[in-house]
């Protein structure tokens, strides 16, 4: 069956450096979504010169929204501490090219767009903590319903660097009272995907005038017995990024993640190695 | 002034041992707050025979509200897991003696009451959580007020083990959501003395119809911008022991703690070597 076969290449879906060489090959476009389960996917940002500096910053000042997992040095397209065979240039699915700010293109492969003043960064991403919930054994309700995560934004600001700014953006996701607080407990312990909430129940006290209207996902309620709980979300950088417009930045195409070879089981170690506050 | 020396007597009061010596030999027999600070204090329950037996294991199935910090062998006065000279029969302030139940006399010594299939069990108290909370930069506002936190009787069932069961007791402290979150971060480090709060929010859920009023201790209220947020309290084991009515059964007066040698910094590593569960 040749075209069962052209639309799932046969690769080893479980093995991240199978994935990493399908996605490299362009044998792999698609999403990253259920692949090298247990393995953590990234975002990925890929700023030049002085607005990669400042990036760097704004994530150092701001850890929960923007948990920097790694960074090249300026030029390098490798990201040895996520994998070794790593190469940013050609190990993303789909990319997408912004231009002062504005979405230009959509990509496979960036090697004709690299600089050598580039630096990629790595961001951790949700996907990890709510592995580590449902295998804690706290239901996830959109995952469970294979809907989006609600975001919303909030009348929290981040601590600004250079160009970059504006609000935090944060993902809800609702939990019994014994439920919520088995999530801070579990999300405590990996402060390189986003760590404890932000925030639980009362939204209006971070500027959510009406929790049933996200900003970006999907709504799945808050029942009676249920608190909203609410955590720093990723889209936060995107967002910073978005309104200083650079000149050119690269990211990944939502969904289309970066599959590195680290477990989401090591990440409770990684938040103060990388220098972003575990308490933060 | 020798007055003023009697009512106080000349001991080191942030010396354990010198807090341990002064009781012993009856020179302090006051209540123990605020001596030793950064020392455990524990709550005391001592039993005979198949009542003791009985009771560890309601403490080891219920290790939220009965945190288990060490228990002696049987007709042995000894702890030598919380400190090295402690002898139990002299070293609270003050016990309270209870037969078949009912509260007999109040002494500052119990040699002559000691049997040889009596066990001690000392069990951790939410002193040693408050510190760390306090220390974290969690303001708690009974502490603030000098006041007793407040206690409330819940519809959540201990598990039972022989004459030992009921309802489990929890106390409340209210705090901002962000509070909140980081008053659930730090007291999961200590399995030891409660470890992560049972419930949040929704006070209903757990059987407490009136938060304003308290099974016992004092309300200091909850304010629009807070949570409740309620542990499962030491108190539970007391009520357990009373309902069952042991033929003997002897504790600390309230407010007359042991006070060990071990650090409250210290208890973060306690929890699973008791056989307790730190994520129960």
């Amino acid at each position: 069956m040749p075209g069962a076969a052209a639309a799932q290449p046969a690769f080893d879906r479980r093995d991240p450096r199978a994935v990493r060489r399908a996605v490299r090959s362009g044998a792999h476009t698609g999403h990253t979504g259920g692949l090298a389960p247990g393995i953590v996917q990234a975002n990925v940002c890929i700023l030049q010169g002085e607005w990669a500096r400042d990036f760097r910053t704004f994530c150092e000042r701001n850890p929960k929204p923007c948990p920097l997992l790694a960074a090249s040095a300026p030029g390098d397209p490798r990201l040895p501490r996520l994998a070794e065979d790593l190469d940013i240039r050609s190990d993303v699915p789909r990319y997408r090219v912004y231009r002062d700010g504005e979405l230009i293109e959509e990509v496979g492969d960036i090697a004709h767009l690299w600089t050598d003043d580039m630096v990629a960064f790595a961001l951790g991403c949700s996907f990890s903590f709510e592995e580590a919930l449902i295998a804690g054994g706290v239901p996830v309700r959109h995952v469970a319903e294979g809907k989006n995560v609600a975001m919303y934004l909030t009348s929290i600001e981040t601590a600004p660097a250079g160009p970059f700014r504006g609000p935090m953006v944060v993902s809800m996701r609702p939990f019994t009272p014994a439920n919520a607080i088995r999530a801070i407990e579990i999300t405590a312990r990996y402060p390189a995907v986003h760590g404890a909430p932000v925030h639980i129940g009362k939204p209006e006290m971070i500027g959510i005038a009406d929790i049933t209207k996200p900003w970006v996902g999907d709504f799945v309620g808050v029942r009676d017995d249920e608190l909203p709980v609410f955590w720093a979300c990723g889209v936060t950088p995107q967002s910073a990024v978005a309104q200083a417009r650079p000149p050119l930045c690269i990211t990944h195409a939502p969904g289309h993640m970066l599959v590195t070879d680290c477990k989401n089981s090591e990440l409770s170690d990684w938040g103060q190695s990388m220098g972003s506050d575990p308490c933060g």
